[in-house]
């Protein structure tokens, strides 16, 4: 059995965590001066780890086992979203590393070869999982072309540019070469921690639908214009979210989640009737029916909302399907977490999106989880235990050997 | 009777709109350079049409008539909302000009006096009505000290100080001095011209009352926070804000108008549960009782609303109590009204604050309002045709001579 080591484990997340430390968390967007040194200084780990270590040309740390045996694909990401968290994806790489030293270490695990990724932009400074997606094929040369920074506006061409990364080729996955892809992440709600609980496998990875609900109604005076000849943009919008919040519980499943992240009302004055207002509005699910059923809810009650005095226009952003995680990996998890946290362990789906949804297309995946501290997440206050972080690792290696020997 | 000269009137009322003109319209915020500019030019207008000017110590432009006979106070506003119409205040301004100079003309009217007034800060850029409220003793000097600049934060006394009034005293209202005020305003509403009438008289001036509702929820991952678990701030808002609307028709006067001009989720991101939201909230009448009426329903839908996962808080913003017009000067009105535009006349209250509330706490005090072409105003495309100026002005010249007379 791979025996993981729990110091140099938590010394090397440690070491990460000191690009772009920010209180007592980490600021590393993607392709920022701090990203591309912990790329490198990662990249150099791998080195020592034994593995044929690369930076790809979008910018996925890649460290290749040069064993013949079957390989495993281990990775997450660790770019972070701004001023965030130190663990989030980056625990997932570090497992990768850690478990590709242990099998190099075991006599007998040597013949089995550990790749281990770090995806470029899993937290979408650019673009939508352009890492992985790149990886997988799925990432049209015309999208990399007309990402740009969401906050900065710099075209992703320009960074990766800036970066030295304009002439490199992006690394592919190749058919045939993987048994599978595992990632871990920490679990980043309150599920795990309030049930007492250490390992979460995850049974699926949720798809989501964002839209943007705009109405359209008429600017007016709010002391002079009578409420009954008003075209108030804002009250179409209340009117309409009251309607989502009482339908949905009626047609989500049991795991399905819904929130309404923002609502601008224009042109935001007190005594000024708006004339225009804005909403996003998200839902998740792991089942594919019930985000469909979902999406004709929230069709039904928009034309509804259509034969008041405004104009209701529901426009479609990002949106994912959902991804099933292989059986027979979920049951390798489960038997090693059983093995190292008995009854300590538990099947979830993942409400957050994970590179794994992606190469889930592609390759047999599986997710596992470890708890967060207060179910904290995307704040510096983020933290697993440290005994959590160590049982973590070693439920994976275990799990991989599983995997590798088709056991 | 006072016969105005409507081309003289029309000639000065779009001189005044070369001050800060924008577009169709005019910016002119209190004490910015084309208003100062816009107050030196009037209170030379005002001694050229035979009448003491000053311009005080809150920017207020008095001209006051040097006959001995009964006095009658005319006025209104010349600042502006930013990049907002020609007319609005500025138009009641002219018409005192214009009146000034008919009664100086007039050989029977000679020994009546008409002041005008061009009250500071109307349109509130640095404090609420600050000019009439200084003019009527209502503006302590501490909240004269406290005023800044609503989006710049310049302290009124520093803007002062830059124009050159610094140390020049705030003009008070005389006891006994004046018969009673008379403000003519556009109507800033779609009543008259939807009617087809020209002549508005104003009964009473809305009260209004303005609120922050706060919630206090707790911020969180919008796809790892199960549905149960959440203390969205954002559907805490929602459901308020849709409960108003449901209850207020039920308490309000058939005259009321309530608004909610403006909501905040805080982060106001797509994938996370808003852990703060903010609503603006207001609502108007010129009954104090039904203005009680709907603070009290406002008040226990805050109190219900505190039964839910999130804390909200009702904090009270500006408020204003309702003003009753003098039923004699709206009979006078009324009668100028019929004889220069039979049946084109109606009594019905102002949905918009106006200088008018606070002279009318010390004074018998009436306004009339003329058409405002599609119901728009603040806005530079608000406009009143020339014909309903010009009667308008002669409407509250004949009714200033009734009044004056005590006809």
């Amino acid at each position: 059995m791979p025996t993981i080591d729990g110091d140099r484990l938590l010394k090397d997340q440690r070491a990460l965590a000191d690009f772009g430390r920010w209180k007592t968390g980490v600021h590393r967007p993607t392709l920022s001066p701090q990203d591309m040194e912990s790329r490198k200084w990662l990249a150099s780990r791998m080195t020592e780890a034994g593995l044929d270590a690369e930076i790809d040309g979008i910018a996925n740390v890649i460290g290749r086992s040069k064993v013949s045996g079957p390989h495993l694909l281990i990775g997450s990401h660790t770019d972070t979203q701004p001023y965030a968290g130190w663990l989030d994806g980056a625990m997932g790489v570090i497992y990768g590393l850690e478990i590709a030293r242990a099998f190099g270490a075991d006599g007998t695990c040597r013949q089995f070869g550990i790749d281990v990724a770090s995806w470029a932009d899993e937290e979408g400074h650019f673009g939508n999982l352009l890492g992985s997606r790149s990886f997988c094929d799925s990432l049209p040369q015309t999208e990399v072309d007309a990402c740009r920074h969401r906050d900065e506006g710099t075209p992703l061409r320009t960074a990766l540019a800036a970066v030295g990364l304009a002439d490199k080729p992006r690394s592919k996955l190749e058919p045939g070469h993987y048994v599978g892809y595992l990632e871990a992440h920490i679990e980043q709600g309150p599920k795990l921690e309030a049930s007492g609980l250490r390992i979460g496998i995850v049974t699926g990875i949720v798809g989501h639908c964002n839209f943007n609900i705009m109405f359209e109604g008429e600017q007016n005076h709010a002391g002079t214009t009578p409420m009954a000849l008003r075209k108030d943009a804002g009250v179409a919008l209340i009117k309409l979210a009251a309607a989502i919040l009482k339908r949905f519980p009626e047609v989500a499943g049991p795991e399905s989640v819904w929130t309404i992240g923002k609502i601008t009302l224009d042109p935001g004055f007190k005594s000024i009737i708006p004339g225009r207002a804005d909403m996003l509005f998200q839902f998740r699910d792991v089942d594919a029916n019930v985000l469909k059923g979902m999406r004709r809810a929230l069709d039904e009650l928009v034309q509804e909302a259509n034969a008041g005095p405004c104009k209701a226009t529901l426009v479609l952003g990002p949106q994912t399907a959902p991804a099933t995680m292989a059986p027979r990996f979920q049951d390798a998890l489960e038997r090693a977490a059983e093995r190292h946290a008995p009854g300590k362990h538990i099947r979830m789906p993942s409400g957050a999106g994970h590179d794994a949804q992606i190469l889930a297309a592609r390759l047999p995946s599986a997710m596992m989880f470890v708890p967060s501290i207060g179910g904290i997440s995307h704040h510096h206050s983020e933290n697993t235990k440290d005994e959590d972080l160590v049982l973590g690792c070693q439920v994976l290696a275990t799990a991989a050997e599983l995997i590798l020997r088709g056991a």
